[in-house]
């Protein structure tokens, strides 16, 4: 198959099938490859590119807040992993082992890192002697590697790209406040980067991660009714602490175990944005995460004032750190348009003679696809704002899906027949035994237990018994 | 044993035992720690940032340069691994390989990285059909594992991080360019942020890379002598391309085999900083690489015109984009001068009253322990001429040091007496048997075959055969 010839019309639409357009548009969007390790995937440039603009904004996110970067061992020898009861029976099923080189066995094997607690909890034990060590806030950027038995491009591997944060603290409180506040960062990033509205809240006790005494998590809802989890941060109390005996000498001089948080999010993101925003022409990046934010494609690009004006606002663009490229190769102006489509650049500029002479170009944004007339002279003054426009619309375009696909049950009926329509559907209930039973009758699991909580029913509709607590439910990913 | 006493006096010199000094150094400068895992280490913030460091000023000049970033799974099943003879033989020795899950044995073994050019070549093999289609210039920052017997902290470790890059032409002559053009990169690297002189030169036969046809090598010399390979950039030619069958139809619509390269620096390089700066004292960065550049320390912290005086150069430095932090912890002043050398900290400010009522602070520059006086007006305006003052003088002693210990031998005994003294011995030689029974006999091995070529004898010192390169030999890590 020539690589000129744009398959466009092959990807599969949402409506037909939204499990295959997302599969369909991973690959032709060429933001991944699948590779010879069956369930390990291969991040191409494109798909690797939105990954490095997610990293430079938390980098920056989690510096400001005084985290240091680290980097810890790909492997944990078995017994260290073994130590903390709850961690260890949540992940040991699902880890990979190392145990034997090319030349002999290992005395000990090594689990290829899941998360790296155990790694994080020996070290401090090592370097941490007195409340004036603490906090120590760690983070790192790695891979880690799950088992997983069914896979899918960027939601979940076997291997995948996260940051992982590890703190320890001196107090409960000043640990529950960072694993709130980074949560609140995650947040941010869809907010101001990803143009995606997560919805935050505390995972039930049957949710959250293994060993944390709270998981928080961020929450996003996909075009097809599904939540994804796209981020979580735990609050460990002293659990770890004791099982790793990570102790300090309190300000009174008491020996102390500490407060411990961890959190990450994952090229599950990736997944995240392609979901929430694509459409049947393929991806829709919203201009803050895309790699390439404008294409400029001069048409008939040997006329001089075509070449002369495309310099001119590819340099006016650039001067203002804007990634903006030309594409004046000898391919259709109709090819470019679906190639760029479907790598869903957030405005395309088309410089054209005939619209020159009328001292305009025109301009189209991928989102909405509509067109506009734009003054030479402005294009580039004005792209801040278009920019920032689309980001805007983008983002309210995602609320709403939220806010229409939200739910109140009062009744089991209710909530099944709401679930049907995809979304969140909150309901008040008794707890982990209704909880339980909705899972097995209806596929929805318990999203978030939002923080404001109110209670809308007195009883629980499923097991008829008193209502403690509002959660949200859905079918997830 | 208190984090507030400093044992600065514990770090055993350098003359007395360099190998020694080196590791104490590693971990009072809390650069690393040793983990659980044997033969893998914890990088430390203090260390993490200096390769952030390198990271950065390379990941710039890689895209600069038109190269992407992707990133390649973690694994390579066995009988991909194998595919390329010479490839396979150099490595499969040292490798780690996962055999099982936490529940089930794999059917096939999966080889935990040490190089990812097996990788490549079956994604490129599926995504490269034209001309057209090339080059791909391919890069991706990773960390990967080979069983090391023995290992020392950033110079040998079972695992390590570094960038590889991987790229495939159309042509030979444009493969072999950017095997050149990346290995200057390299160097320049040496000159601009590390304050190393590398030299540049091609590996022999002997010493080449498994699987290239040739391999180029950036050497630093260490003040015990001995020469550090740092990086190495390789042209494979087309082997890879046919045991992969990675094939385009080019210009003229033939099908050919591309044309490959790969190239890699590593934490290696951490070391190669300590080494060549260090002192008893302690680390010495250059400051382009040092992640702090500036540290004030407020003699009499509660005086008003020190906090004012403080604040002010702090604030001035900082809107320079110079990374300055200040200590006004209870600490002693002795105390934090100490820390301060230990960490290598480029320039010290101290601030004290009666400096002031002179109109001046204090400067102490680390790698010479010089004091001055500046004028508390001018010391953020002049220290980017300082830093680059500073830079400049270190890279010209390290540069003085590879002058004085590079000597040409016209003899085997005069070889001999030149390695005692420690650095590179120049001597053309007959070949490959030469080069063995230096080795064996001397210790020393073959760093480079230098470009510019001169025979300094017409018959090889060793085998008193007719000379047919000169080569620059040394003791090596």
């Amino acid at each position: 198959m020539s690589k000129n010839v744009k398959m466009v019309q092959s990807i599969t639409s949402r409506n037909v099938d939204f499990a295959q357009w997302y599969t369909d548009l991973c690959l032709k969007a060429e933001l991944m490859d699948y590779s010879e390790a069956k369930g390990f995937i291969i991040y191409r440039p494109y798909g690797y590119a939105i990954w490095e603009n997610i990293q430079s904004y938390l980098d920056k996110k989690f510096k400001e807040t005084n985290h240091q970067n680290v980097y810890m061992p790909l492997v944990i020898p078995e017994s260290l992993f073994q130590k903390e009861k709850d961690h260890v029976e949540g992940f040991a099923p699902e880890t990979a082992i190392i145990t034997t080189t090319g030349v002999e066995v290992l005395s000990e094997r090594l689990i290829v890192r899941p998360t790296s607690e155990t790694l994080f909890c020996t070290h401090f034990a090592k370097i941490v002697n007195s409340y004036r060590d603490l906090p120590k806030l760690y983070n790192q950027w790695c891979s880690v590697v799950r088992w997983e038995k069914t896979t899918r491009p960027f939601l979940r591997g076997k291997e995948f790209l996260w940051q992982e944060g590890h703190t320890i603290h001196a107090s409960e409180n000043e640990a529950r406040t960072e694993a709130l506040n980074m949560l609140e960062i995650y947040k941010t990033l869809g907010e101001q980067l990803l143009a995606i509205p997560f919805v935050t809240g505390r995972k039930t006790e049957k949710e959250k991660f293994a060993g944390a005494l709270e998981t928080y998590t961020i929450e996003a809802l996909m075009p097809d009714g599904q939540a994804l989890q796209s981020g979580t941060t735990h609050y460990f109390g002293q659990e770890f602490a004791k099982a790793f005996d990570i102790k300090f000498q309190n300000v009174d001089n008491q020996s102390e175990y500490v407060y411990q948080t961890s959190w990450g999010v994952s090229t599950r993101l990736i997944g995240a944005v392609i979901m929430v925003h694509g459409d049947d022409e393929g991806l829709v990046l919203p201009p803050y995460v895309a790699p390439n934010q404008v294409v400029i494609i001069p048409i008939q690009s040997q006329n001089e004032d075509v070449q002369q004006a495309t310099n001119q606002i590819y340099e006016n663009l650039k001067a203002q750190g804007i990634r903006v490229f030309i594409d004046d190769s000898n391919k259709s102006a109709g090819w470019k348009f679906s190639e760029y489509e479907m790598k869903g650049i957030p405005v395309r500029i088309e410089i054209g003679p005939r619209d020159l002479e009328k001292g305009h170009v025109t301009i189209v944004t991928r989102y909405n696809r509509e067109k506009s007339q734009v003054n030479v002279d402005e294009v580039a003054l004005k792209m801040p704002d278009i920019l920032k426009d689309i980001h805007e619309n983008m983002l309210k375009h995602a609320n709403d899906y939220v806010s229409t696909h939200t739910y109140v049950a009062k009744t089991y009926d209710e909530f099944k027949e709401y679930l049907k329509q995809g979304g969140y559907v909150q309901m008040s209930i008794s707890g982990e035994d209704a909880e339980i039973q909705i899972k097995q009758e209806t596929g929805a699991t318990a999203r978030i237990v939002p923080f404001d909580q109110t209670l809308f029913t007195n009883t629980c509709p499923v097991t008829g018994k008193k209502a403690t607590q509002t959660v949200w439910f859905a079918r997830a990913y």
